[in-house]
């Protein structure tokens, strides 16, 4: 065992004891490997190994349960997540929550400044909270987000929050990811509630309107239950109303998740939840290192290719397939 | 010849002709491509012939000027592009527009109804209009844009808008696509301006503010000026102030935009843009046969790996190893 080894082990050892700092740590080695917009991730050999101990490691892999929440900017997504934190710490369950920022991929954003409304949970040893930026183009955070949800797990998580900007692609990977996403809105954002509820319906398991105190609450909970109603899925998600801020709903909010879980184990739904988490994350992995292939190639045939198309002597299609071939030979 | 590539032929010839209804028929063969969330997008012969067809026989191919628009909702995407249009259309450039829709990936969403607002272009010959929404996950988008271009532009359009919701991934694939990015911002949508910040200035290459008889446009002008003040790159974005549903501020819009072309020429940026774009495009499609890849192995090797790593009996690493062995082997 060379020293490398060694050092993976006892990180992988430290982060299954729970040890804050290696979990830190360990995100942390995740985040770093989403390069940038133009390079695939690429996890060093320290990480892989710490992956491969956390994977074949852990006691109970896949029993923590992936709450997502999702929402608009300004909707309360940091102060709900607080007063869930509170309602599972309640329950003494170990929690640990993700903020993910799909908003500023070139910079790795600064968006969720809004942790300090978590601040109350900072000191307690059994709440792990980590935002994480996505500096990586194209499934950066795909490829990072299941080895982060892996990590917290092995760390002895019993929940685990994963909150991200409900817009477009990085709501759709969260609810991919998630066995519950709930989904919050807000009254009087009338343009976003009405843009968004097409493809709002088809990854809510449980609807959230917050700031409930405000003019407009009522119309919006009709509005949702209207569209909920109309849902044909085995599941038909329920509407909560919260003022997260002031800790009102969330009973209503926690029966709510409770009866969720309790659908996902008895029609057998968490067991194919979670497999396909399992096939996203290797394909994200397998996929990241395939590209990561298509620059390494010597001579950069990419950008040959790419002048090759520029300059109308080539097409697209017959492009790809002579970099899936040279791709394909250099694995062989 | 078959008949296929016969067929193809056709269309391919229509297309450069630009026939309104062949531009159509092939952007629903892209768009169609994109199958779904759990598959990749996957080309079927016809269109790969057309597309190989084009990308030869087009008499000046990437002569067209990519112009993107992006912005939240609300901010006036649809009412401005046909603002843009007019002033494009009174100098006889043939516009092709393509609103690309990201919001709604599972169903195929219905944000882009307010096509509506540029019904007056419906019946010009010289305004291509299309719509395309994101079924595909992972990278649909991402492959189905770059070939819309591609056609619009063998289609003789001299200047091609894209317009899609500014927020997260979409918003960067467009910037990454188009030669000129115009952001656009209205007053008083103050938590979202605030939260963009840092990602928006690296992609704008042009500001709009757009509503701006609306009280607080002075403030977002200002506090836009004072974010570009601080950028370090050779091109720094115009702010420019609009009401385009009175059509106010074309003209300066028009100026600004003018003046990022010349920069581009000049600097030799526009080149580098272009190139970028061929590269994306062909490793778009190259990651789109992988993956195809991956689901088509014999006894679907990947919800193999995935159990065995639900069962701790694998680490993801190695199951991706596994993968891409199986797939370098199998395009052999």
């Amino acid at each position: 065992m060379d020293g490398s080894n060694a050092g993976s082990r006892k990180l992988a050892a430290e982060a299954m004891l729970g040890r804050p700092r290696a979990v830190a740590r360990l995100i942390s080695l995740i985040e770093n490997a989403v390069a940038g917009p133009d390079r695939a991730p690429d996890a060093g050999t320290a990480l892989r190994e710490v992956m491969a101990e956390l994977a074949t490691g852990t006691r109970e892999p896949y029993r923590a349960w992936v709450i997502g929440l999702t929402g608009a900017p300004g909707v309360g997504k940091s102060t709900t997540t607080s007063m869930l934190i509170r309602t599972l710490r309640g329950r003494d369950a170990r929690v640990g929550v993700l903020a993910v920022d799909p908003s500023s991929p070139f910079t790795g954003g600064a968006l969720l400044g809004d942790r300090v409304r978590m601040q109350e949970h900072a000191t307690d040893p059994d709440v792990f909270i980590r935002s994480m930026s996505s500096r990586g183009h194209l499934g950066g955070l795909a490829w990072a987000t299941p080895q982060a949800l892996r990590v917290l797990e092995a760390a002895g998580c019993d929940v685990i929050l994963v909150e991200t900007v409900g817009v477009g692609q990085a709501e759709v990977d969260i609810a991919k990811l998630a066995d519950t996403t709930v989904v919050l809105l807000a009254p009087g954002m009338g343009d976003g509630v009405q843009a968004a509820k097409a493809g709002i319906l088809e990854i809510a398991d449980v609807f959230v309107v917050n700031k409930a105190d405000r003019e407009g609450a009522r119309a919006t909970v009709r509005e949702l239950r209207n569209t909920v109603s109309l849902a044909t899925a085995p599941w038909r998600p329920p509407v909560v109303t919260t003022v997260a801020v002031r800790g009102e709903g969330a009973d209503e909010l926690s029966t709510a998740l409770d009866g969720h879980l309790a659908y996902l184990e008895e029609s057998g739904e968490a067991r194919r939840r979670r497999l396909a988490r399992a096939r996203d994350e290797i394909e994200a992995i397998a996929l990241a290192r395939l590209r990561s292939r298509f620059s390494g190639l010597h001579g950069d045939r990419l950008d040959a290719l790419a002048e090759r198309l520029l300059a109308a002597e080539i097409d697209p299609y017959t492009a790809a397939d002579d970099l899936v071939a040279a791709v394909a030979h250099a694995e062989r």
